[in-house]
C-alpha cells in the first residue's frame, strides 16, 4: 500500500451527496440505511482525501423547504466546506424524483412543468455559482418515453434546445463563469431517454445558441448500458473539446443501471479510461457517481467510497507503468500506432498529388499489405500483464 | 391484398446488390446459394416494383478486375438499368472484405492502407456519379478495435476527418451533386467500431470542413444492436437535417447483426419508424439492407425481398389510419402532445419575464401537476390496435 | 370490437395486487399514485372480466401487522372475492422488500434470515391454500450477488434446495393440493440472480426431494432481459411438463425490468407465445405481471390493465386465423414441419438399422440436400400478415 | 515471469484445431491467414506447453474426403500426437458449416438430414475413441430458428432427445468410455438456438434415457452473450455434477460471439471462474475455444494462443493468494460465508422444530437483522487488489 495509493485533493476526486447518501431504496426494496447528513458526508469525504462534493438541489435542501430552512441547510453545508476545504466543483438539479417530473422536465408534454423545471434549475444555478461550482450537470433522466406516440422526438428536442438556450442566456446575463455538462443515458427510468449516448449529446450541443457553454458529462455505466466502449466515447468527447466533467462508476454490461464503485464491473475498460484521462491531461473533477450496494451498512458505504479512489489510483499506476515499459513502446510501434499518428496526406501534399500517386493505388499490392500482421494481441497481452501487476 | 400494398417506383424502395445477392456465408457456415448476376438482380427488382438498386464497388466489379473487365461489368449493369428504368440513388465502397482492410480503411494504422482506401473510394465515387447517384454511403465497419491499446481513438477520429475532408474536396472540385451519408454501427465485425451510433456520427460531422455535404445513413439493426430506439435516432437525425439516406431491416434485440427483412424483429418500432418517415415527408431512398436467411433458396430470396416492401406498405397504411382516427387525435390531445408543440416561452416572452412569472414557480403547485395522468397507455393501446388491424 | 375481444372469467386472466397497485416508486422517483385498496382492486378486476387475483403476503397484510389486523385484511379481501366470484389461483411471498432480505431469503448468508424466510413463506402458504390457491409462486429476486466473493453459488444452491425440500415436506404433511412455481430472473435487483433463466430453474428442480411438486413460472420480461426467446423457453417448460403458471407482460429488449403491459414491447414474440399456449392447451392462470407506467393516473392504470387482456385476445384471434389459413398449412408443409414431427428412426427401426442404411450416409447427397430451400421466409411473411390483420 | 506462469501438460490446457487454425473469415471479410496444417498445430501447441488438442471431424479430414484421404490425415495426426505426447481429451462433430446443416442437424426439419447428422457424428465418435478421447462435445449451433413458425420447439426437443438417446445407445453398445458434453449458446448463427444456456442444457439432460452419460460444456462467451455470469453458470453445472468439459475464452458483453483469448473481455469474471475451477478441483480439460483476431498474422496467432494459458496461470496465482490472505479469510467471515455453509435446519432438527421455534419468526427482529451490514464491498475490494497484484 504505497503512498501513491492515498487519495489527496490534488487528485480531484469528487462525490455526489446522493452517492454515499443513497439509502438503498430500489424498485423492489425499501431503504436499508438511514439518511446521511450532508455535513457528515463532507467531513468524511474530506477525511478520505476527496477534493470535492457535488449535489442536486434536493440532496441539500429538501424539496418544498421554506426559504428559512433553505438558508439553514446551505449555511451548515458551507460551514462544513469551509472547515474541511472541500470544494464544490459542480452541482445539478433534481428533475426526476418528484411526481411532477414523471414525463420529464425540459421536454415534459406539460408546458407548465417545463417552465417550473427551468425555474428550479436556475434557482440552483445561483446556489451552485455561489458555492464556487464551474460546471453545472444536466441529466435528463425523465426526458423520454415508454411508448411511441407519447413523445414527438423532433419537437421534444426543440424544447430541449429552448431550455439550454435559456439557461445559457441566464448564465451569460449574470456573468457567471459556469458551463453546462449534459449527461446522456440510454434508458431507465424511461423506456428510452432522449440524447441516449455521448454521441447524441455531442450532436445536440452543436444546435444550441451557445454551444461553447455546453459539453458532456459521460458516465461509465450509462454508456456501457448501451454496450458501448466507455473509453471510446470519452475519447470522442475529448476530441470535440467537450469533456467538461466525468462520472465514474462500475457496471457489468447491458442491464439495469448498477452504479457499482469504480473498478468493479469492466476493469479493463476502467484501465483504458484512466490511461486516456491521464495521457489526455484531463483536469476536471473526477466524480464517483456510484451507489454503495444496499447490502452495506454505513461502514460498508465508506469502504465502498474509498475503494473508488483507491482503484483509480491503482489503475493510474498500472497505466503509467504500461506506457513507460520499453517493451510496450516497441509493441506500440510494431502495431503502427505511430503510423496512425501521421496524417494520411504528407506535409504539403495535395489531393491532386494523392490522386496522381501510383504507389497509392495502381502499384499498391493489397495482398502483401493484407498479409502484414497488426501485432495487437502481443500489445494487449502486455496491457493485461500490467493490469494484473505481473510486470 | 389491396393495390395499395403493391410496390411501385414512386415508393422509392431500393435494394443493395449485396442483399439479395448474399450467398449465405456466415461465421460458422459456407455459402448455401450460388452467386447472383447483378443483371438478374436488376431485372427481378424491377419486376417486384422497386425504384432503385445500390452497390459496393466490389459487388459489381470483382476486386482486382482489369479495366476491360470493369468496363464490361459496368456496361452490362447500365444496360439493365436502362432497360428496366431502375435507378441508382446511392452507392458505396467495400472497405471491409479484403484482408488489406482488416484494421480499417480511413483509420487503419497503416498509412498506405488509408491512402489506398481513399483512392478506392474516389474511384467508385466517379462511377456512382456517372450512374446517377446523389448519395454516397460510408459504412466504416472495420474502423475500430478489439483491444484498448490497438487504436488511439482521438488520433483515429482525426484520420477519419481527414478522409471525409478529402472526399468532400474531391466532390466539390469535380462539381458533383453528391452528398455523403455516414452509416454508424456499434460493433461487429470489430469489437468496438468508431462512430458507433447515429449520435456519434452526427457529432463527428460537425467537425468536418464541409459538414453540409455529410449526413447519416441510419440502419435499423445497427441502432438496435446498441439497444437504442431506432425511430428516436432517426428523429434526431431529421431534427439535425441530416437524414440523407436510410437502411431498413429487422433485428431481434442486442445480439449479432441479423439483417432480417424489414418488419421482422421489432415490428412496433418499425411502425413508429414508418409513421415518422411518412409524417416527416422524408423523400430519399428507402433501402432494404437485409440478408435473406441462409435457409432460403433463390425463391425464398425473392419472397423475402418482396416482404420488405409489402411490410413497409402495410405499416404505412396502419400508421395513416392511426393518425386519421378521431379517437387517436383526441388521445394525442389528452396526452398533451399539442402542449409539447408550444414553445416554453410564450411569443414575445423574455427570460426576465419567465423569472418574474410567479405562476411558474412560487405559485406553481407541483403536487397538483404531479397528480395529472399523462394518458399514454390509452394512446399506446390505440396504436397497438391499429398495428394489429383491429380498428 | 367483436365480442370475442371481451375478457371473461373462462379466459383465466389474473392480476397481481401489486401490479395495478404499483404506486410508481422507481429507483429515481417517488410514488405518483396513491395506494389502492385490495378490495377496490378485486371489484375493478371483476368488472373488467378477470378470472383471478394473486398476491404477496405483504400486498394484502402490511408487513408487521398484528394478528387482528391480519384477520381484518383477510376478511375484507375474502368478502370481496365472494361478492365478485374472483378466484385466487395462486399466491406468493414477499421476500425482497424489507431490508432483512437485502442479501436474499432462502440463500441469505445469514442463517436466521433463511429461517425467518421459510417461516414467512409457510405462513402465507397456509393463507394461500385457505383462499383456494393451487399454485405457490417463488420469485427469488434477492437470491444473488453483486460481487464474486459474496456468494458461494454451489453452497447457495444447496440452501435453495433445502428450502424447497422443506416447503414440499410441509405441503405434503398438510395434505395441501398445492404446487410450487419457481420464477427465474437473470438480474435486478441483484447484479446476478441465482436460477437466472427458465432453463436453470428446470434443471434445479430435478435435484429436489419432490420434483413433482415444483415447476416454473416464466415471465416474459425476465427471459427477454437475457435476450432469450420467451416462446422458446415456455415451449421447453411445457416439454418438461413444468409450466405450472405463467406471468405475461412486455419488455423492449435487454435492459432494466420494464413490466409493460402484455403486447407492448416484442409483439411478435407475444403472438408466438399466445399461439403456443393455445395450441398446447395450457389451462393454468395467465397472470399479467405488469406495472402501469408511473406517468398514468388511476384511469390510466385500469386502461393499461384492460389492454393486457384485450391484447391477449386479439393475438389469440390472429394466431387462430394463422393456423386455420390453408395457405399457412401449405407453407408449413413446404417448410417441412411435418417432417420434423416424424421420428428420426422409423417405427421399428433400430440403431443397427440406421447404421446399416447406406441411404443415410454413404449414398446420401449432402449437396443436393443442402440446396433445398426451407421456405421459412414465406411462412414468416404469412405470420406477419396475420399479425397485422392483413389477411 | 516466474516459472509458475509457464504452461505445462499437467495444467491440462487444450486447444481446438479450429482455434489457432481459424483463417479469419467473418461475416464481412475474407480469410486473412493461410490454412494451418494440423500437424504443425500439434507441434506448436506441444512446444507452448499444452496438454491436448481437440477437433471437429472436418478440421482434421476435409468434408467429403475419400477413405484413403481420411486414413492419411488421421495417420499424420496420430504420428504428431505420438511424437509430441499431446493428448486428444475430447472431440466433436462439425454439424454447421456445410449447407446441408443450414436448418440444423439433430433437429433439422428434414428427416434425412437428421439421419445423416447422426451417422456423421457416430463416425467421428469412433475416431475420437480411437484417439483416446473421453468426452465428446456437442454444440448444436444450427439447431434453432430465425422465425416463430419455422420450428416447433417441443417437437424439436423430442428430436434432440432422440439423437442423444441414440448416441448414448451407441456408446454403450460399443463399450466406449466416452461421455457427451452439450455446449449451449443463445444465438448466432441462428436467431435463437435451442438449449440457449447452461441451465436449459442441464434441464434437457434429465429427460434423456441415459442422463449419466451426458453433461455440459459451458463456454465463457456463450453465457456472457446472454448477459449471464459465467462463473455462476459453471458453479451450477458443478453442483449438478455435470461439468464434463469447459471452453474458455473472452467476450466483452452482450454482442456477437467474439471468441477473444481467455482473460480478455471480462477479466473479473475470469478471476472468479479460475477461483471456482481451482477450489472445486475440476480435473477435466481446460479448452481455449478462442479465435485469434483476424488482424493477426501467424506470429500473432501463437502469441494469442500463449496468452490464454498465461492469463489462466496468472489468475490462478491471484486467486490462490486471495484465498490464502488472512485479511480475506476474515472478510469472508465478516460477510458470513461460513453461515451460508451451515444448513438452515440444525443437525437433527425437523420441520416441526423449525415451525415451533419462536426465535425463527415470532421473536425474530427483522429490523435488527436488516440493519446488519453484509461487508461485501470490503471483500470485493480485497479481491480487486489481489486481481491487480496490489497485495
Amino acid at each position: 500500500m504505497t503512498d501513491s495509493l492515498t487519495p489527496r485533493p490534488e487528485h480531484k476526486f469528487s462525490f455526489g451527496l446522493w452517492t454515499v447518501g443513497w439509502q438503498g431504496r430500489d424498485p423492489f426494496g425499501d431503504a436499508t440505511r438511514p439518511a446521511l447528513d450532508p455535513v457528515e458526508t463532507v467531513n468524511r469525504l474530506a477525511e478520505l482525501g476527496a477534493y470535492g462534493v457535488t449535489f442536486h438541489d434536493d440532496d441539500l435542501i429538501p424539496f418544498g423547504a421554506t426559504d428559512a430552512e433553505r438558508d439553514h441547510h446551505v449555511k451548515r453545508f458551507r460551514q462544513a466546506l469551509d472547515a474541511t476545504g472541500l470544494k464544490v466543483p459542480a452541482a445539478t438539479t433534481n428533475l426526476f424524483t418528484h411526481p411532477v417530473f414523471k414525463d420529464g422536465a425540459f421536454t415534459a408534454n406539460d408546458r407548465d412543468v417545463r417552465r417550473y423545471a427551468l425555474r428550479k434549475t436556475i434557482r440552483n444555478v445561483d446556489l451552485a455559482v455561489e458555492l464556487g461550482a464551474k460546471v453545472y450537470v444536466a441529466w435528463g433522466g425523465r426526458e423520454g418515453a415508454e411508448s411511441g406516440g407519447a413523445k414527438d422526438v423532433r419537437v421534444a428536442l426543440e424544447r430541449m434546445k429552448e431550455a439550454f438556450d435559456l439557461l445559457s442566456e441566464y448564465v451569460l446575463s449574470q456573468g457567471y463563469d459556469l458551463r453546462f455538462a449534459v449527461e446522456p443515458k440510454p434508458n431507465e427510468p424511461r423506456g428510452d431517454i432522449l440524447l441516449p449516448t455521448v454521441g447524441h449529446a455531442l450532436a445536440f450541443i452543436e444546435e444550441l445558441a451557445h454551444p461553447e457553454l455546453v459539453g458532456v458529462n459521460p458516465e461509465t455505466g450509462h454508456e456501457q448500458m448501451a454496450g458501448l466502449n466507455f473509453a471510446h466515447g470519452v475519447a470522442q468527447a475529448l476530441w470535440h473539446g467537450k469533456l467538461f466533467h466525468i462520472d465514474l462508476n462500475g457496471q457489468t454490461g447491458v442491464k439495469y443501471d448498477q452504479d457499482l464503485r469504480f473498478g468493479a464491473g469492466n476493469v479493463r475498460d476502467a484501465f483504458w479510461l484512466v490511461d486516456l484521462l491521464e495521457t489526455a491531461g484531463y483536469e476536471g473533477p473526477k466524480v464517483f457517481d456510484f451507489k454503495p450496494p444496499r447490502t452495506e451498512d454505513i461502514d460498508g458505504v465508506w469502504a465502498s467510497a474509498a475503494g473508488n479512489m483507491r482503484n483509480y489510483l491503482m489503475l493510474k499506476e498500472r497505466a503509467a507503468a504500461f506506457r513507460a515499459d520499453p517493451e510496450v513502446q516497441e509493441a506500440l510501434r510494431a502495431a503502427r500506432l505511430d503510423d496512425l499518428a501521421r496524417p494520411t496526406l504528407a506535409a504539403g501534399e495535395s489531393l491532386a498529388d494523392l490522386l496522381a500517386d501510383r504507389s497509392a493505388f495502381e502499384d499498391f499490392d493489397p495482398e502483401a499489405a493484407g498479409a502484414r500482421g497488426m501485432a495487437f494481441e502481443r500489445l494487449d497481452q502486455l496491457a493485461m500483464e500490467h493490469l494484473l501487476g505481473a510486470r
